[in-house]
């Protein structure tokens, strides 16, 4: 496997690949790899000859306040774990921005609800360096996970509105044994914290029964969500929300293109988690 | 010379030229072709194997109320006199924006002054556009006039935020005999609009000469042009401005790295020009 931590290694790496006619797949993460983002890299070397991965903690993205300086770093192991998977480059660049800094992509409308409420300018930061790095790495395919479905979302709009030429794959979320989403951030779970983190998955559960033995209104599958929440008092909810799957807009009744989506937070620990539904 | 109307068609126009190891150059342009376009073209064919021209009035940079209907168009001639000069390749597409577009390139400092007070997303239009055509022509040099300063300055700070890989090249104003400079709307000048437009490149020359006698105080330099636009009762000025080249502030005492920029009105024609002060 190649590290490869500047910019210009990084262009000057895939010209030449791009020379030789082989196809790129690309996994954007933040490091800290669990079973979700090998789970990435795995379609990524079904869909291309070459599989770059790139490790960045990405500072635009967190606002102040938020985890930045104590987001979890693993970067050896997490080289090891993706070639294992298949990656073929790792890309671990020091720093992205360069000084006087001041351009930003930004999605109008896919950016205000859901977490675009309590993070502003979450998916400004992660628009903008997803921009940057496809610039970088001129991958054919890009992977991500479905976890983030507002993210996935948004980075399917941005690349169809901005031309950027790139595939975008979702791939299905990850779960612990209990149901619980795989995240980089369920690390900071306290042992009773992460008991109760089972609740997100739970409420997804049953929503989706619900709607599949015919109950449709989205206010009555909210309260039923909101309801079992209370069974577990660490857990804050945020919100709980049925969208549509395409414009993001809220629906009063569920059809065959939603999605239910939920964030709550345990302790300081801000956990996301969603379900299409059908 | 190859005349592409698709994005699909440029996108594979411009892999296949890159596989065979071919460099491009770009001219963006929104057509009706002056020299000033043409220098533009030649430059292109100096630094570049293949030189694609795209001819594009686009609507998201004019404001609600601007002459995007009016626009001059002349994109047979365009495409003649640009392949007079060397252009390859004219991309004249119909439409660049899907449904439901809704992203754009944001510069945050560079977008506010100048052009920017009176025409507020002008600049987003434009960077984002140059973003588009950039992703579909995948050029390796670009090349744009100077007139357009602010732009200029604009785009090549989105090349180098957002890690595009394209050199940017910016070629000198070309003028009229009597020094106005070359721009598609000086077509909409009547006779005796036409007659005091000169007065814009009269103040450069003053001010340029001004600064050589020893004169550094803007205000001075400032005073001294809108006494002489006074002299030209159809010309109404928008803004005169000594500003940095780089970071475009506004200074007070002219240094080396400085330029002078001007708008006016003649009727309901809007001109500008500049000028680098050394």
């Amino acid at each position: 496997m190649k590290i490869i931590r500047t910019k210009e290694g990084m262009r000057e790496w895939s010209r030449s690949c791009r020379a030789q006619g082989k196809t790129i797949g690309f996994v954007p993460t933040m490091g800290y790899l669990h079973q979700g983002h090998l789970s990435l890299v795995e379609e990524a070397a079904r869909a291309a000859d070459e599989v770059v991965i790139s490790i960045y903690v990405n500072p635009t993205q967190f606002a102040p306040g938020e985890d930045l300086e104590v987001y979890p770093r693993s970067e050896e192991e997490d080289l090891r774990k993706a070639q294992e998977k298949g990656a073929t480059v790792g890309f671990c660049p020091s720093s992205l921005y360069s000084e006087g800094y001041q351009t930003n992509v930004i999605v109008e409308e896919l950016i205000k609800p859901l977490c675009g409420v309590s993070r502003p300018t979450h998916f400004i930061g992660v628009a903008t360096v997803v921009t940057k790095l496809f610039n970088i790495v001129r991958p054919d395919t890009a992977i991500f996970g479905k976890k983030d479905y507002q993210q996935l979302a948004i980075i399917k709009r941005v690349v169809e509105d901005l031309d950027q030429g790139v595939t975008i794959v979702g791939m299905p979320i990850v779960r612990e044994a209990d149901g619980l989403a795989m995240s980089s951030r369920n690390a900071y779970l306290t042992e009773a914290e992460r008991a109760q983190a089972v609740a997100l998955s739970q409420v997804l559960d049953l929503v989706r029964r619900a709607t599949k033995n015919g109950e449709r209104a989205s206010h009555v599958l909210r309260d039923m969500a909101l309801t079992h929440f209370k069974k577990f008092p660490l857990l804050q909810p945020e919100y709980v929300e049925i969208r549509d799957r395409e414009t993001f807009e809220l629906v009063t009744e569920v059809h065959d293109r939603c999605f239910i989506a939920l964030a709550a937070k345990l302790g300081t620990t801000r956990l996301i988690d969603n379900s299409e539904l059908d």
